[in-house]
């Protein structure tokens, strides 16, 4: 359990170096030897998918996985079937990048109660699966944590997403674990062990929850800096059978505040000493 | 389900109203056809927990409970040995003013793993279990929002706080069940079942959850103007037999900024429409 991770499964989320436009991000990664990224989608907008797919494929990184589908919950029918049309898209470009994999925010709306919004996940989920098969495409949900069950997400347990992912049940669609929103579970141990018995664990985010967290969605923190146990975590995910990218993914206005060059060292070390 | 509740089952928690004293709040409560009052400590600091007895007695209010007592887990011994003497003051001051229940916040410390702050917490129930019975108050165990997991308490769901009461095994420990902290759990109803077939639901606590939420701890709403369904858990918690107060707790710096009276009335109104 105190291994250090190898250098080799040291992935970065796009998102945690926000400033950083996706070529400087590139070039940037490479010089702290971090082997994958994870794009999100705002990272693709400034040069398009077809000229990002080059940069991607241009920086000798392994790209991980496309950050995010997902938010299919919605009142009327026709935004719910806006927000699958938008899915295929997501695979779309998934697909023209290389990533496969889209971690999934299964979304939530406030006038939508969380029974009926769980319905309409599965049902939007049936429904993408064999279009994300033909894209060859894998896609992870991803629970999140419970204080974002009103406007993110209704699917705010890794036991909730193991059964909608047992109810799917297509190889296509598993689960992604961030230990943010999972660690605090007494269930966390049986649940992986249960994604694994499942090969469904698609991938695996780490950062860690600080004390005060002072803004619910912009104030996470790099590992060690907080309360989460990360690498017993992991250990229960190798444990599990996964053995992906390791990857890093924090949201913090503080630290985007910050010369990303420099975060970036501290993050290779964070990695290397507490994840 | 859509049967409004009566008002003599209307209780407030003194918190709600923080701005107002204690006699000032036992005038204005009934005023407002309140009919029980849970007392918050802090609330008997003022005049002491003997004067406050007496104001409590005369007000005609039901003293519904005491909050709070918890915070067990620490790193060291001696803190331990702290907080369960401080429990014990707890267990004197709710005999003193009539409380047939204290609340437990049960505590949480990033410093110490959740799991060994679970067992913490269930040796200090187990110590505290007969002085409480002594004393012929109860101890409800209320699951907060995973988001307090790392400062105020390593019970997060009813299934831990169920199980927890199950292997503490004594008719003084049962649990408090506040919308609130529970409102996401994909679990909730088949818990509330179990705590009703352990006859172990011992208060009920309602608010709201506000979109966006701008403050973890002081941002909670008034029944009816969030997306809690407060109603629906109100069904199951009435169909698992409980049929005690419905008690009324916010902590909102907005809230406590308003006219007070004014805003019991809102709370009377929004009591009958929304809970």
């Amino acid at each position: 359990m105190n291994t250090p991770p190898e250098l080799s499964r040291f992935c970065l989320h796009t998102i945690t170096t926000k400033p950083l436009a996706l070529p400087a991000a590139c070039t940037a990664y490479k010089q702290v030897d971090i082997s994958g990224i994870t794009v999100w989608r705002d990272a693709l907008q400034p040069l398009g998918v077809k000229a990002s797919a080059k940069v991607l494929a241009d920086s000798g990184l392994k790209v991980v996985s496309l950050c995010r589908g997902g938010f299919f919950p919605a009142v009327t029918a026709v935004d719910r079937r806006k927000a699958i049309d938008e899915n295929r898209q997501v695979i779309d470009e998934a697909a023209a990048i290389g990533a496969p994999l889209i971690v999934l925010v299964c979304g939530a709306v406030p006038k939508v109660p969380l029974t009926e919004a769980r319905k309409q996940i599965a049902e939007a989920l049936v429904e993408l699966a064999p279009y994300a098969a033909d894209a060859n495409v894998k896609l992870g949900i991803e629970p999140l944590h419970p204080m974002f069950a009103d406007t993110r997400s209704a699917v705010n347990t890794l036991g909730q997403a193991n059964d909608l992912a047992e109810q799917i049940n297509s190889p296509q669609v598993g689960v992604t674990i961030d230990v943010y929103h999972v660690w605090w579970d007494d269930r966390l141990e049986a649940e992986i062990a249960r994604a694994g018995r499942n090969k469904s664990i698609f991938s695996f985010h780490v950062c860690d929850w600080l004390s005060p967290t002072r803004d619910m969605l912009n104030d996470r923190g790099v590992m060690g800096d907080g309360c989460i146990p990360i690498r017993q975590i992991r250990a229960w995910v190798e444990s599990a059978g996964f053995d992906g990218m390791i990857e890093v993914e924090i949201f913090s206005s503080e630290l985007w505040q910050l010369d990303q060059m420099q975060f970036l060292h501290r993050l290779r070390t964070a990695y290397l000493e507490h994840s």
